[in-house]
């Protein structure tokens, strides 16, 4: 039996069936948490979406007001579905419920995936989960719905930045299909991409005021301070995009996000665009990352971050 | 004998074909252009386009190069394609090579073409002229080459702003036909829509810093001065995004761009989100729009233009 004959046996053996996935859910995780709760309905099965902490900005998706943060009988479900996480720990407190379920089921797009259910579908050329609920709903005759289409589609937008990266032919092929179910797709890429809030464009606002363009326009510099942070009340994830401010102006190479932590201690982002190699720069930091996003941490002043970081980057300057 | 069999034979019969598109081309006008000059070299045609003034923006493109700016002799022409334009006037300064020329032909999507060639295919539907540039291939069996798509899919990507309007289900079946061929979706998609310039960024923070919000976080609003333009040797259009930094907080209804054009002279742009008919306060002032996106001019003092606006807005805020 295919694997994706197994996972449509274990559904239809089940009842009471409880979706999990990983902490700090994205686009990916809710909506194809959502979107396969809204199936799995369809077809008469009892199903609960459990995530614990999660983002508000999905509350537009069907379904999102039915997601449990908590749960006190995980005895009665007989099937567990993890969804978009790679293994057992990012599943993180709800592991436990995991374990304890008879039956289990894994959908995923991570080339890491451990494999950790009964039955384990993990198509890693896959743009996201949500792509792979797409052959999964098709495998168990389940026609997708404009509800079911919502869900998944927000997935495939927010793990492709928008059809930018990690997209496929399918991909697109699979968006020609979503869309015919009559969604309507700006109000979701609005929702998705373009909705910030005034802390975040504050804070934006007080980068920008220090933004300088070093190196003759190869490396742009900024950061922000933590009494910007208090007096702003900033949240978590509010200085994420930043960075990519510097890292769009013409002719930038590298782009410099510093982030005080504490008293003289800055988390340091470093984007480039085209050849300079900042995984290898923030090694040398024990940062770590890829080959042109990567992280590190400096203790020392704001002007000698600079600095530093600055003399790091000119010996890759072309 | 069906309009694109007309257009094969139209194009079968030439030997030295002129392309031409509108005015201030965007990225439809210059892919489609260059999608078709691709296509057509590779049959055999001897082709110029001839665009008088573009933006670099789109230098990656195969083909930028070979873009005549001016030309002298337009009587050898045999054929004259019109690209991209609802009537004979956005050729603007090119009208009368189009005029001049025997055999013409319109390759269109807008729904006011008025039809000015020998042959036309108008597809309003279409979310873009090289949407429909792929129809006309296929009618004239050429096969869609790589150079050809990345010319084609940065029509797409910049009419339909990245998937997000003015798009079908086959717009996303014909992108992924476009990547099949092996283009590379992630570098078309940060030229054109994630570069810009310091002088851009510099002129953002100006407005981030004056940024205020109103009536209990409905309404937005910013300005820049003639000042700010003349400090950052501003150019034409680089205040074009900053009306959507308060249109995309939170909780905001209507954002307001007022952007200084001489002493006490100011030149208002106004989005709204959901609700707001901003083309009705536009009208009022002898200004003009679309229902959530308007502008207007008034003569008077920036503290007074924001009361004056504001109290409009207020009559429809809920």
């Amino acid at each position: 039996m295919s694997v994706l004959e197994q996972i449509k046996e274990k559904v239809d053996q089940a009842t009471n069936i409880l979706i999990l996935t990983h902490e700090n859910p994205d686009g990916d995780a809710v909506g194809s948490s959502l979107g396969f709760m809204n199936a799995l309905k369809k077809i008469g099965k009892k199903v609960t979406v459990l995530i614990p902490e999660i983002n508000n900005m999905y509350s537009f998706l069907p379904g999102f007001d039915e997601i449990k943060h908590e749960i006190d009988t995980p005895e009665e479900f007989d099937l567990c579905i993890a969804l978009d996480s790679a293994d057992i720990e990012r599943l993180h407190i709800c592991k436990p419920y995991f374990e304890k379920i008879e039956h289990t089921v894994v959908i995923d797009h991570h080339i890491t995936n451990q494999n950790f259910g009964d039955v384990n579908y993990v198509n890693a050329i896959a743009s996201s989960t949500c792509q792979n609920l797409i052959v999964v709903l098709a495998a168990m005759d389940i026609a997708i719905s404009k509800e079911m289409a919502e869900c998944i589609y927000t997935g495939i937008l927010t793990d492709t930045g928008g059809f930018r990266y990690n997209t496929q032919s399918e991909t697109f092929e699979f968006a020609a299909m979503l869309l015919e179910t009559g969604i309507d797709i700006a109000k979701i890429y609005r929702l998705v991409f373009d909705t910030t809030t005034e802390k975040r464009t504050r804070l934006l606002s007080r980068a920008l005021d220090r933004l300088e363009i070093l190196e003759e326009g190869k490396v742009a510099f900024t950061y922000i301070t933590k009494q910007d942070e208090e007096d702003l009340q900033a949240e978590d994830g509010d200085h994420e995009n930043i960075v990519n401010y510097g890292r769009n102006i013409e002719g930038v190479e590298v782009s410099i996000f510093a982030r005080e932590k504490g008293e003289g201690k800055y988390k340091l982002s470093l984007r480039a665009n085209e050849y300079v190699d900042v995984s290898q720069i923030a090694a040398k930091y024990a940062g770590g990352g890829h080959l042109r996003a990567a992280g590190l941490e400096m203790n020392m002043p704001i002007e000698q971050v600079k600095q530093t970081i600055v003399d790091e980057i000119k010996k890759q300057l072309k």
